[in-house]
């Protein structure tokens, strides 16, 4: 057996041991049996802090179990899908801020009351990837019709109208297009571009201009990905033009090789490798302790967010999927000695071996400052995400070995 | 020389050397000489890294230099006075979001176009204070009718009606009261009645309001100031009703003690001591590495908030004056022994003898995580304001004593 399948083998193991306990850890305390849906504010053993509902997070935790469910055997338990109907059904009974409406909270009460909305589209977002994957993990079209109702009202507040999310024009506001819109929009138009071809051509000039648009946040001849750029792919002035996130750009990355390799272009996948993993990964990769910065400003200035220097969660598990995708595409080594380093941090500093899943944020030297296994924006998303699609690679990859 | 003198005399020393350093840097770097207004997003030496102009930290630096300019002789400089009215002016010509509204703008750009209105009544208080003090500067009746305008805006907007702020009331969300509000307006009443007997009396009612306002923040049988509490004085559920920040509590404590001196009321005087000083102190106080944690949970939970373990430099600021003044008041020496115990953390770890200013934002361990010295949250006003106070008090002290 050579040396790389033995990593295969190995890291094939322990995603599937993670993934495991981490889902165990969301089984056993994130249910709530009263109202449905999820708490997500959980302590490090599991402990309920707070039973506020995060919009994002139960749609998120929806997704997560039905895809789970669909597409892992050892999921395919009644228990999760009945917890992820039920999740759906808090989200369709609460989620919209005014019934006649398409606006979502961002917040709600444990029994589903709006608490606050957000003048973006993120809940409504998560709300149609959960919508989608109920209706692919039940057969039940009323999710289906839901969510491409909402897809449809998306589109209409990226692509024509914004007013509608309630934020005022302001004068010297300049439209700035953050990373995450066209990314988020091209998450879902390969979510419901899945084994539907009636949808993937429906949806197949939006997903070509999300594209478009996220390859205009590569700037400054092709050196930095930068976090928010004008409408018209320029940089944007001051601190908000400057700002980079390097575990966005890297999540960015793998939503783009996946739209690279369904359109069978090995020039894009070559440039996304270069652009959105290689260059994110050599700028926000602490050369001191480790682990990939939160946020960096392209002209090397410190950045105001006082998080700056943290080493969150997330921007490791997009790395870990992102380094994979991009191995398994390429069988470039290189590729999978930079996705080991940071699986081998990530496993290092976030897990959590005595309560199970991961602590969210490690401090610049990756100790633990905050003991939290989930809060506002810390759900069951990130984490087995990865874990199951890096179990799936790595499947394939040993498949296509052996 | 007794031995607390020569605290006193040392201290007074380096609050003087400290105050020339830290205004020569903001009249060095920070002035606009094109618009108007302060440049107030300076890099460690100064740099202007944003030109984007904050409404909170224009209006502080504004009072900031107006004060100075009333209160001690060395800063009696018509350059500081000019710059003063030159960022009043941009703030009358550009604040206000719509010119027939009293709305604010959190955030303008260098010229005063708005880019973002928060729904808070922040921007419009520092607006206040700012005009307030250029009136008593210049003895220009404008910007004293500006400033009472806006105050019956404000009283209106806490008291009667808050819809104008534009902020939806949602069914789920209960009107939670933040800390903050009473104690803006408390410092606007202690402002406006400075050597004006009929402001005074005008405000004496809402003065009264907002300490009693203030003093409901106290919980738990005494022993917990919470940041957010229910209008009616209840906690609140959740991590908004646990959130403490010691450093807030304690500057809400010398709002407080000016109030109970004004008054002359020692029974008042003392339970400020107790809970607004030495209660958020002892529980505020990293017994490991020193200085103040920046948020904190009733519970002893952890806080959700990323930065709740980092040292802030204003905390530091605002509870050495609180200690300071409650010395002042009491002649207790516990408190002179805090007040150089926070002093001796704060010059020690925030300074920058090389550039002047402070840095703004220590990791828990006190080591520097952001090298600006003014950004989106940090100008010319804690800083300056701490030691300009405190060089008052010590020699109002040292006056006193010989």
């Amino acid at each position: 057996m050579d040396k790389e399948r033995e990593t295969l083998l190995a890291w094939r193991e322990r995603m599937r041991q993670e993934l495991d306990q981490v889902m165990a850890f969301w089984t056993e305390h994130s249910h709530d049996r009263v109202h449905g849906g999820f708490l997500t504010c959980l302590g490090q053993d599991g402990q309920v802090y707070d039973d506020l509902k995060y919009v994002w997070l139960q749609g998120r935790q929806v997704w997560m179990y039905c895809r789970l469910y669909r597409k892992i055997e050892r999921f395919h338990r009644p228990e999760l899908l009945d917890a992820a109907k039920a999740g759906g059904d808090f989200l369709l009974r609460h989620a919209r801020v005014t019934p006649a409406e398409k606006k979502c909270a961002f917040v709600l009460t444990r029994d589903g009351s709006p608490v606050k909305v957000q003048r973006t589209i993120f809940s409504e977002c998560f709300y149609t990837m959960a919508m989608d994957e109920l209706w692919r993990a039940t057969g039940d079209t009323c999710y289906r019709r839901e969510a491409l109702a909402m897809m449809e009202q998306l589109t209409h507040w990226v692509r024509e109208d914004p007013s509608g999310l309630g934020r005022p024009q302001l004068p010297g506001a300049t439209r700035a297009e953050p990373l995450a819109v066209p990314m988020m929009l091209l998450c879902l138009v390969e979510q419901f571009s899945e084994a539907d071809a009636e949808l993937a051509t429906r949806y197949a000039e939006l997903g070509d201009w999300c594209v478009h648009r996220i390859l205009q946040h590569v700037q400054r001849e092709g050196t930095a990905v930068l976090e928010n750029v004008a409408e018209d792919g320029g940089e944007l002035a001051g601190c908000l033009g400057r700002q980079q996130n390097p575990g966005h750009a890297m999540e960015a990355g793998w939503f783009l090789l996946s739209y690279a390799s369904r359109k069978g272009d090995s020039k894009l996948q070559a440039h996304i490798i270069e652009k959105f993993l290689l260059l994110p990964f050599h700028s926000g990769w602490d050369p001191e302790h480790g682990g990939l910065f939160y946020f960096q400003d392209a002209d090397g200035l410190c950045p105001t967010q006082l998080e700056w220097a943290m080493k969150l969660w997330w921007p490791h598990s997009e790395a870990m999927i992102a380094f994979l995708m991009g191995y398994s595409a390429t069988g470039d080594p290189a590729l999978l000695r930079l996705f080991c380093q940071v699986a081998e941090y990530t496993f290092r500093q976030f897990r959590d071996p005595k309560y199970g899943e991961w602590f969210g944020y490690l401090n610049r030297e990756g100790k633990v400052a905050l003991t939290i296994k989930g809060g506002p924006f810390k759900g069951c998303f990130h984490v087995p995400r990865c874990l199951a699609m890096c179990e799936e690679m790595l499947d394939a990859l040993l498949n296509r070995a052996s």
